[in-house]
């Protein structure tokens, strides 16, 4: 599994995946994961050489129509996305929060895929016509627009995370033993460790006796109904 | 508006509020963002000191009644807690996938905080009474569970940075004039930026005339109606 992760701030993605289970994951080759800035594909007239040598690149700029802020421009992501994929087949998903909500049926279906693309947003959003050149070019279902909850953050790269993270740990070989996919932890409500007993501003705090048991039968029947013991 | 963040993985939060907009925040101080890791709160049989004088802390441990994975420990995370919040008064979340749907209501009424403790679950969970002991010694309502979506990541962090993001957004000052909530945005399906005419493989994908034809009337309708013209 390839991710491809399409970004003015690769320093956020690259932090992330060098903590934990995806570095392990990165190092056991089991994932993999490559940033591309914008500002490397600018080209031409998104270019300008001051005379001092030194060269600007403009990835963003105002919207058409009027409104507040700044628009990722089309040509800089479209030139990441063509590098990204070369002559490789994979997903190209698009951060916004006016996508469909992520989720853990769509982390197994993407999990199956070799490579997966992501645009982060950043600003007011990306071009329009990036969607529309991927669905032009991309077989049906290949480009996605994806938002990962309720709410508005400052740019794609922390949705992009959080794909990365919920499709990785779903790949084959990347959780060992002693970890589990969790989603069936979601259903008992309650979970305990040592002590036995948490003394508190004078008050204890006991783990449920059945727990303490033995009794495997009524721990997983506890464990089921999610109730308080 | 002062985050407390209680993480394992200190650098993943450090690595995100040192870009971009919330490093703006942090630097003109209409934000604070601190984290504590629950190791330096590990104490008495926590600790074990070895020959070599190195000392080992117990932050997790297995779950009582069987189960894949390890538990954060109580004592670390509530040892933490109290030196977040001291004598002030704030909230308490907990990233958990079990919570409540975190949106940009929640972010809303948070902004009025003055201090905000994000505690980052990690591997099968945080031990069950982290959130009694916070129940019976907050006031009612600061102690809350949060979920930031139908999916689960390895851990808290991400899901920290994005409550940090979404809140921060709507503390006063934090975005300036060029930037917008973007809440407005979502209603307008589609953005667009130069050039006019984008040419890609042989096709070439023009902006809407609507947005080019300076009548702001018009535009504002296209907006509203969200339709391709």
């Amino acid at each position: 599994m390839h991710f491809h992760v399409i970004t003015l701030f690769p320093e956020i993605i690259k932090s992330y995946t060098s903590e934990s289970i995806l570095a392990r994951a990165i190092k056991n080759k089991k994932i993999k994961v490559t940033t591309y800035n914008p500002r490397d594909f600018a080209k031409g007239k998104l270019q300008k050489k001051w005379p001092d040598g030194n060269v600007t690149t403009y990835v963003d700029d105002r919207p058409y129509g009027g409104g507040p802020g700044m628009v990722l421009r089309a040509e800089p992501i479209i030139g990441a996305i063509d590098k990204a994929l070369g002559k490789n087949k994979g997903t190209v998903i698009l951060t916004t929060p006016g996508g469909k909500q992520f989720s853990n049926t769509d982390a197994e279906k993407l999990k199956k895929e070799k490579n997966i693309v992501i645009v982060c947003g950043r600003y007011e959003g990306v071009d329009s016509r990036v969607m529309k050149v991927l669905k032009t070019c991309l077989p049906a279902g290949r480009a996605k627009e994806y938002s990962v909850g309720p709410y508005v953050v400052t740019g794609g790269e922390i949705p992009a995370l959080i794909m990365i993270d919920a499709i990785s740990r779903r790949v084959p070989g990347v959780l060992n033993k002693q970890e589990s996919l969790e989603e069936n932890r979601v259903s008992s409500s309650e979970i305990y460790t040592r002590p036995e007993v948490l003394e508190y501003k004078k008050r204890k705090y006991k783990v449920p006796e059945v727990l303490l048991s033995g009794h495997q039968a009524k721990i997983e029947e506890w464990k089921r109904r999610g109730k308080k013991n």
